[in-house]
């Protein structure tokens, strides 16, 4: 069967220009070039093939997907099971980048709304905003993805889904893994700007202490990144911490990093600095990104279930789009525990 | 102003309650909840806020942009670029991961056409398969990102746009920067399977070789990796590769890498190995991912200039989506080199 590219050829002229007659677009073609351009047409007995017309009545099947930044690891991954789990449903996703401006999410919001989408996933935003709960109020299905969710707000005062890792176990696995693998005086490394999923993960490290009758003061050291959505932000304050918990008396063996990116920081810098990870010094990270599979020493991480998570939010909003009755609910993952060579093993 | 949330607190119900009163549907609910709910709405004088309809008729601002996975951070750091370029028109981008299958990439073409959406961005494909070739004859503007394009077609007979580092320079600005710092004895290492791009980083490669009147056989090292679109794979066949690399004779003082994530990968594997880089082995790879600056030490890299690229595309596609008598073209970018620290400089 002949193909546009093939009457192009017999006719002697641009594909463009078949494309324009096809499109009754001959104004600015001599009466020459048409005639030859149809000739060839008939002559290869060519069947111009017309696109689909997107038919307005069928529900748009897309949802949106608000995050920080594409190229942080973590917000990557998510958008990958998203993405999986939505074709599921042969749904597609919209993809925004938040760069965790204001003007930012609710433009997304309103495009959203202009483009008949009517369920977005809202990632590590504080979802209490003004611009998300209007959105809600006005009909838009809204999943917040890892908790900077108010705990207060009663269950049926809910405008949003919620799902996270439960972030108080993740402090407590991380922290109670280094104590059972015989670290004595484990320390907590932070970002300073503290969400709801931050603290909870600081809770549970800190309840860990408790058990076990250690201190708890200045147990958590934190510093700012100079920005928080970057690619690289979190790594280079890792490396910047590092002059701190070394100045630590006792000297710290054990710590928690609020996030793989910052942990695979801190193992640079510890480097660096002459101090072997683990022999010297155990780290456990929190979020599991690729990375800390390729690190050097890989990084020990907890784990949430990314796979499980994009489906359960997915799911929820298609049914919430289907049914409008369903009421926002809250979901929390347990994480689990992925063991790299960056934690000491007790016989070493 | 009274919000869904006061009249809910009000009348002593859910947010539910009031939103399916406002959207009549009472049916499942008793006559006297759906009186208290009204009371509460005339009580705080509530006016709700409705979704603003989607004008049918307004050109969907979506493009498309499909990438191999989402996860590799050569792809993400192209759709955080194509983002914010689109963000300038106000567009916005619908991400698919084809997981290099030909029937996720002829669904997403599908998909695509359903939507309305008239424009996509084709990341490291073969653009040459019948479902893209078919798409731009039904009126799909395509862009190719990352040569994967025929060379041999002829200029008036292109029906995608063209956009891609210009991967001969690249491959011959690595090797050149490696003997300019003293390198002797450089190799290629790639991945077996041999695209378009992937093919001219190599003849970039073995130009300079011959400029420096080299021996230029058994310079290319290569091996298959487990598979291709992952996030870990590029990274696995660079520590596979260092046993061969270090079995050569003479031993080679200098590696091109094709990506930088194999590139990583070899300097982990030639660090087990006691190898030190870059005092016994230098390294160059070529698309600068942000782990590559991460990297201990950094890996100096070819970097094709994502931002600049990333406008190109979207311009085109929006231009010859307003006007269709645009011709498909062909765009090349001079990529420029990233110094870190996996090249030993001349003095040492």
């Amino acid at each position: 069967m002949a193909n546009i590219r093939d009457v192009a050829r017999l006719a002697g002229v641009s594909i463009s220009s078949v494309s324009n007659v096809l499109n009754n677009k001959t104004g600015q073609m001599s009466e020459q070039t048409r005639l030859r351009i149809e000739q060839a047409m008939s002559k290869l007995n060519y069947q111009p093939e017309r696109a689909p017309v997107p038919d307005k009545n069928v529900q748009k099947k897309i949802i949106g997907l608000l995050v920080p930044s594409i190229v942080n690891p973590s917000f990557s991954a998510l958008a990958y099971s998203v993405d999986l789990s939505a074709r599921e449903y042969r749904y597609r996703v919209l993809l925004g980048n938040s760069y965790r401006q204001d003007n930012e999410e609710a433009e997304f919001i309103e495009d959203m709304f202009s483009h008949g989408v009517r369920g977005i996933i809202v990632a590590a935003s504080d979802i209490r905003k003004t611009h998300f709960v209007r959105a809600a109020e006005k009909g838009m299905m809204i999943v917040s993805y890892d908790n900077h969710y108010s705990d207060s707000m009663a269950a049926d005062h809910r405008v949003f889904d919620s799902v996270s890792m439960d972030n108080i176990a993740a402090g407590r696995i991380a922290a109670q893994h280094l104590i059972e693998c015989g670290c004595k005086y484990i320390v907590f490394a932070t970002e300073s700007a503290l969400t709801m999923g931050r603290s909870h993960k600081i809770d549970g490290f800190l309840t860990v202490l408790r058990n076990y009758q250690l201190p708890i003061k200045h147990r958590v050291i934190e510093g700012k990144a100079r920005s928080e959505y970057g690619d690289t932000e979190m790594f280079e304050l890792g490396l910047t911490l590092v002059a701190e918990i070394l100045a630590l008396t006792p000297r710290p063996d054990g710590i928690v990093a609020i996030n793989d990116a910052l942990g695979i920081g801190l193992m640079v810098g510890l480097r660096k600095a002459g101090v072997s990870v683990p022999a010297d010094i155990s780290i456990v990270g929190i979020d599991n990104i690729f990375l800390s599979g390729l690190a050097d020493p890989g990084l020990t991480s907890v784990m949430p279930p990314r796979a499980e998570m994009a489906q359960v939010m997915v799911e929820r909003l298609i049914s919430r789009i289907n049914n409008g009755a369903i009421m926002p609910d809250e979901f929390l993952f347990p994480p689990t525990l992925v063991c790299r060579q960056s934690v000491k093993t007790k016989a070493s």
